[in-house]
């Protein structure tokens, strides 16, 4: 039995710029971040306090940033330059290292609950576009309308930017979402989800459901989850990097700060992520103007920041 | 101006087990498996002695493993739960971290040439069925049709496989191919192609085309390329594993034979890898029954082994 350890969560709603005249306090954007990431955590919080997984916690967070329309993760992704959404998610369990992910899926509410079945029920690890489908339909999980996905402001944005030609692959990884906890036998978890870089060519796989890249937990190292440049995070496989650093013995803190100064250095920077480490301490950075986040201290309070 | 390095090139034609009455001298699957791996660091070494780069000389090795039916890749690859070929390639250049893979490819004789114009030109890494199709068109990449890709001996197994059902993902990682190589710039390149797992569902991607897990390459550390069963080297993203293990100072061969260990003993073993290290040692190890590998030596002249 393990000795009973303290349970801990920290979530992401993504790292990026911080729009024209948006102070969190003035009800824009970032204040919205603020409260799904605050909310987020929250949720994941009451799944750890109630004994629950970390693997249970991280799922439960990172379905209610796919629901919310704030982030770029579920209803309130991004387009394709296609016009149309296609979702990326991966989970993956400390414990075992087991791990589950699907890409470039384009009819399912919540990509994190799929990833969790790939992970428990398919045998696979990674499974894309319409093989991803045919299996959400096998396990029973519901097919829903694409364009249900699709907010007012993410069909704005895209028909903007279709209108400026020449349309390209541009930024937007701001609000891939994620979260990283450990529950109270000592085990992690990590998720992530992202409808992807904005005008994204179809079929374009980014970071957040690569095992090592975006997402990854081991025990014995660290749950990680990052956000940012997809192509980029992807060279210097950032989740695994930081979880190699907690692994030597780096804080999350110190692991995640230093992850990000290797992603600058080998790759042009453009990122962020956030750590929980063995012991429970919750980490973050990003050289990125803003990256919301929430994590909860020791006594269950959350304290949520850009 | 890096000073004149020596070249090296090292190849596999996937890890698994020997089939019955197959000793390598019969002319039976084995003997070919020798001839073939031989053919492609021989094409690879070519590239190399012209004076070419790392990353043109590893294209034409996985190229031509591709195009050699002997292989589960390209050409020979083997059939998914549905009857079908579903390619999978990465490519890898260590000197700028660069990559470009895709997966879930029915339409591509040349899976690894269409990872380098990912890389190259979509400002993308990783694109995956028909979105990669699509890209594969608008750069010129020529759509086949997938059943000439399909062996009469993949056809028979799958065949077998359908009557005898229950039917399910089985081994027959059997076949990946990927070379490893440094040029006389010293830099270092990896490519992975694959059919992926024999009776795989639609969509499944394995470790091949994932960085850090089947493919990678960082001059400062060593490039790698792997083979077996890829959920389970996805777990311990076994190439970005062994490329830390030589940066931390191993050789390539004792890198290769501790990553074997870690895939083993955290996630059940199963496969296998060949590594080149930035001094151009060439390194490999496998937990399976046979891997073959061919690479070169000083003098040019190639060593085949199973």
């Amino acid at each position: 039995m393990t000795p009973l350890a303290k349970p801990a969560i920290i979530v992401h709603g993504g790292a990026g710029d911080l729009g024209p005249d948006d102070p969190a306090s003035s009800g824009g954007p970032s204040a919205s971040r603020l409260a799904g990431v605050r909310r987020a955590a929250e949720a994941g919080w009451r799944v750890l306090a109630a004994g629950g997984t970390a693997l249970d916690a991280v799922e439960a967070a990172v379905r209610l940033l796919e629901d919310d329309p704030t982030f770029n993760a579920g209803t309130g992704a991004c387009l394709t330059a296609g016009g149309h959404v296609e979702l990326d998610a991966a989970i993956m369990d400390g414990a075992t290292l087991a791990c589950g992910a699907v890409a470039a899926v384009r009819d399912v509410r919540n990509p994190v609950t799929l990833a969790r079945r790939v992970m428990e029920r398919s045998g696979h690890v990674l499974l894309v576009a319409d093989g991803a489908s045919a299996f959400a339909r096998a396990v029973g999980v519901p097919a829903v309308d694409g364009a249900s996905l699709v907010t007012p402001a993410q069909r704005d944005r895209w028909e903007a930017a279709v209108e400026a030609a020449p349309a390209g692959p541009s930024g937007g990884g701001h609000g891939t979402v994620g979260a990283a906890a450990r529950d109270a036998a000592g085990h992690l978890a990590a998720a992530t989800s992202t409808g992807g870089t904005f005008m994204k060519l179809a079929g374009r796989v980014g970071d957040s459901p690569l095992v090592g890249c975006g997402t990854y937990a081991d025990d014995r190292l660290a749950a990680v989850s990052c956000t940012g440049n997809g192509e980029r995070i992807i060279r210097v496989t950032l989740a695994r990097h930081a979880a190699d650093l907690a692994g030597a013995g780096r804080s999350a803190m110190e692991a995640a700060r230093e992850a990000v100064r290797t992603l600058g250095e080998r790759a042009g920077g453009d990122g962020g992520l956030i750590v929980v480490g063995p012991a429970g301490e919750p980490g973050f950075a990003h050289d990125t103007q803003v990256m919301s986040r929430a994590w909860t201290r020791a006594d269950g309070t959350v304290v949520a920041e850009l």
